[in-house]
């Protein structure tokens, strides 16, 4: 996966434009002579992984047409404290207008790909994937999940519209797990995957019973039923682990067999990673 | 403080826009009658603090017309587990296509407030207040300030515009603290107060020596050197700690007697708080 | 699949404001009295199939807010000329202002939608499905597909982002069918479906070898290598028969035993299906 | 006429966004690696003209600021089967993620001229002037417009703004002819052309004693009845003949002598032209 | 002309944004319950001629669902000091945060027809039209040329795009008046009206020598020159008169017979007209 | 104060897209070749200031990537009657499509810079600053003041959120001045500065009497009643003068003492300064 410039671009106005309010930066515009340069480097003070380099970056060239970049550490590359990331040189007052809108970024970007990292480290050899969610912070979803798969996850659907996922409610209305299957291989279009959420092993079994799904999701299953689920699925379908994993959780979880573990605090309860501009005038 | 509708229907349609992806929902469209009819319960399962009820409504409502709605708690009150906040009652599909949007503001601006709230409660009885900063995730700086007040805290600057705030490099590129301040004072006009970031008591003395300014930041000082500076301020103007604060550390630097307590991670590391939508066919 | 009200409010503002221009019917506008109404039917005057009729109505419901309409046929029902589709009452002059903009979308979609339900009669028994391709019109692609599934089509993915499809220059980067088909899966996320192009029978031969593909896109094959295709398959993995195909060529390519049969004319080269307004003042 | 880079940009970033969904190419970004480069020419496979060059090459342009291009044949040539319009070099993953939008574009805007031309050539030699309708697909108006001038033909007017054109709903509420001419006149500003549309040679006389018009519409008029209306016009005013005209009945039409004939079906019913984008690695 | 709904919501919309800049109203906020309501009367304080009130009105409804309103007096009616145009009852909140929008908008409009009207009285009789240039101000001529309108002007072209103007850096390129005159004919389309500029009666002579045009504008031409270019005009063509037109020398210029009088003041020199809300609790 | 060139941006595009219409020059585009240049002179034909020079620069880089300039004069500066500010050299088309709205934007800018200017020479030696205020034209908030700024004005606040203005009917509904002031104190949060508004001097007691406020305005005080108000406020909180000054009553307000004089007509009533292109071809 790639981030668009033409995605980038959008989403670093945006912030530009909420960071710079009615249309100045009311300290730099005064302080700041227009012809004054500087020097910054991107300095990481924790440990973690790189996500979002390209976008902090974009940030300080839509503010200004004449900076020049150097970059030492790709997205996705482990970072030690007070490594340089990357280094900047332009117009004073531009980089310090964009600081806190790239760092904004950065930081939040960073702090997801370790996260993921962190969770992919800990189902190392069980051959289980950590994946993303729907869970995401309104208008950053692109942005997460590219940080998940930079931090080595997988990404789970970007949206409601790319892959079906029938849930309690949907089975209800549709009269039952049979139902609903038919209507929507019948419906869904050959190009989108089907995933089914079951709750228990009997919801499992009537799944497997009706011709299996895409992707079956085993919502809040203990571990001992997950067990008991990835036997009976047989291999030959793909089993997703989802409901409260955690850090602690995560390697019981995918020590079951399971082949996809979804966690939604990848993308809606981030820690950032400090990362920060030292500059030099 | 009030979310303005005109900003919520922005942020909320966007939000929308992004789940519908190529604009549709794959799974509901499908499997939910156009007819069909159901109930929601908002419903925490967690302890904490209430905020963006008004925004998670609105995304029912900005995809049918025809939801009835009664609210039983309001933003900023306490939330204890199992408490139902508020039910809707309209069309199945819209509520299922809605939910995931719905919750991923509410959770998250939710969990802005609590996080603040245990800051708040840390700080009860010294007379510092806690607020916030533009470390913010993008996009969603004026729906996180909003829940740092409901809350509890105070706000800081919404952006670039609206205050000044000296840093060292402004400071360094003005030609000394003196300098600094005329300029701004000279030319920020008369409606926009002035901060200033001192790093050191030497600092904040040629501050105080200079006139003083509307609010001087004390940044990374230790605990005793928060004492000293509060000392040396003597009540005439109004001091910021500022600088890894945690909520472990929180207590003792408010007893310092600062006025206030900038804290970064109330919107830059933010756990979500878990509300869910219990819904009846 | 559902029109989204929120997409269709977009598509149906941009088309006004697209009409309108500088910002207003020169006509209407001076020679209609803001007072007086009118009542209009929408009458088909060919044969064929009804689609975009919601998005139709909604233009005149954007311009004015005091329209009542009551609607006789749905989309994806059939037309025989002069039958009334929906009827609408309301203000004189924003009727006449927005009757070409509900015309042209509802002229194009229902034109799409009667050019896919002549190609699904055609293959009527067959048991393939036709389905459309991204060759669509520029910002009309959702409109479109929403048209090609009321005319009994079924939808390829919707964009670059909510499917693979592997063609030859993929294959020839990653050095071959087998490392494009390993790269694919492991890196696209398990929520997403892996399409890819064979150009001969001997590459198919390859994909079948290297695991095969969840569906496999037989591109401009002779009739005879069709069927030699089907009998390969084996009917594990889906085939879609592509390539120039027309209504003429349709029925032999569907007895040839593939399951899908994609279209780029559906959406590219269409004839519009003549509905009229028949007003009365 | 010449297309706006404001207005070429607008359109092409919109399209780009429509078919990259959530924000990526799924296929590309995981095949292609970035530094890959690859050289493309645009090739007809059929005769017509040409249309929409620089918006076909903006797109790609627009996903990368590293390509060269070299054009062979410009907007309103005539094209041969096999012909090589122009030749692109640049990032092979951003040539493959444009292709279908920048084609898309093409074989539409120039399917729109080579429609044109068939007319217009069928009309050679009488005088007849070929001119579009304001029958357009939403939010193409402007790229189709430019192709029918392209193809030959004269743009009438672009929307609801900029020309008046009174139809029979018009003279109804108006009270007659002669009052809708006399309101238009006196209320519709001295830089707008008045058009009226009639339906009988009666109507015309009324119109040509009530002191004519800019232009006279004479909608769906048998071709003895434009003869007629050729006689009475007497060269004094401008005639359109309007009302499914066709390849076929254009000529005859053409022959009465009427100035102008509008025609629907150059933008509402438009067979693409079939280019292609050859690529070598 | 009418002001279309969808451009007065997206200009207000726009205006509020631009005042509520971070998203809220600072003190109304605080300081006024949301329960609270009010009662407002818009009142001139000046002589003049109402405009925009509509668009006044509207700030309101985009705040807040619940505004009553009763309108008094029209666009285009006469105002004297003290006169009650309009009452608004409902939220006392959205009512002082929407007070200065609206009047920003009541205020320049009602100024810009008070403006136009002035100039109108002076030319009483004499035949003479006043219209308004493309000489507005960015983002408002939709606004300010329907106050024109509503105050007894006509509109000149909207845009670049309704209706060509020759002028003399035209006339130069293109190597003479006659081959301009000639070109644009050719090239126009029949639907625009074509205007072009003189400087001298040297010039209107090749003109009219040359056919003439729809409109012929004098530029700068004293008052004697203006009466021989009537003379030598005979009546079949429109005489424009524009450049430098003022209050004091309208009068004079009427007299010389020409049609229509041109005056950029009307829109980029305005005074205000004074209007204010009074607010009871 | 600086011009961010994101806000230039997206300012000056929405004014080429209002001046193109439905997208084209309609003169221009068809009488120019698109190879012919042109250089051209910003000349003044006035006395005054200038603003937006690079506002009025960007139109034309907007429209074609290849214009060379040089400036002569910066914002700010004096200008003198056919004094040369800038040279621009490249395409004609181009330059004759852009030359309104940058002149538009220029005209209007430096008009309101050279209202300034001659305010603030009125109260030279006083130690009076004058300022603007919110009323501003729709969509030229930023660009006003800022044309303020540089015509030597100090800026009042930008919107209604960056600093609250008390004014009658929020004391009215907070119960009184004291407890108004008491609920602001509270609630704004520190960075925002707080100003009251008084109409009495009886009112200007009970503010002082209740510890003042960052600034109060005298709203409509007589001269005299300005004299006492100065002696009341003793120097110890910043006075403003507002209410209906004029380039007359302006140097009397400023002699009694107040520290700021506010004035609507900087920015509501705006002669604009007369500055044009003179294009060599």
């Amino acid at each position: 996966m790639h981030l668009s410039p033409l995605y980038i671009e959008d989403a670093v106005k945006a912030a530009l434009r909420e960071d710079l309010g009615h249309g100045f930066d009311a300290t730099s515009d005064l302080l700041i002579p227009a012809s004054k340069r500087a020097r910054g480097i991107l300095r990481t003070r924790e440990n973690g992984y790189l996500a979002g380099l390209i976008v902090a970056l974009s940030t300080f060239s839509m503010l200004h047409g004449d900076f020049e970049m150097s970059v030492h550490i790709q997205d996705g590359e482990r970072l030690k404290p007070g490594a340089a990331i990357a280094e900047i040189e332009g117009p004073a007052r531009a980089m310090l207008t964009g600081e806190r809108v790239a760092l904004n970024f950065l930081n939040h970007m960073s702090g997801v790909a370790s996260l993921t990292a962190a969770y992919v480290k800990e189902v190392k050899g069980t051959g289980a994937e950590i994946c993303d969610t729907r869970k995401t912070l309104p208008g950053l979803r692109l942005f997460q999940k590219y940080a998940v798969y930079v931090g080595g996850g997988a990404n789970h659907r970007f949206g409601l519209d790319d892959a079906l996922l029938i849930k309690d409610n949907h089975i209800a209305v549709a009269g039952g797990i049979g139902q609903a299957l038919d209507q929507a291989r019948m419906l869904a279009g050959h190009t989108k995957k089907i995933e089914i959420e079951v709750d228990t092993l009997k919801q499992l079994e009537e799944v497997l019973a009706h011709g299996g799904a895409d992707i079956i999701m085993l919502d809040n299953f203990t571990t001992p039923d997950l067990k008991r689920a990835v036997k009976m699925g047989g291999g030959h379908v793909p089993l997703e682990a989802s409901g409260g994993v955690t850090l602690e959780s995560v390697k019981a979880i995918a020590q079951t067999g399971v082949d996809y573990i979804s966690v939604g605090a990848l993308t809606h309860s981030v820690p950032q990673l400090d990362i920060g501009l030292d500059i030099k005038l």
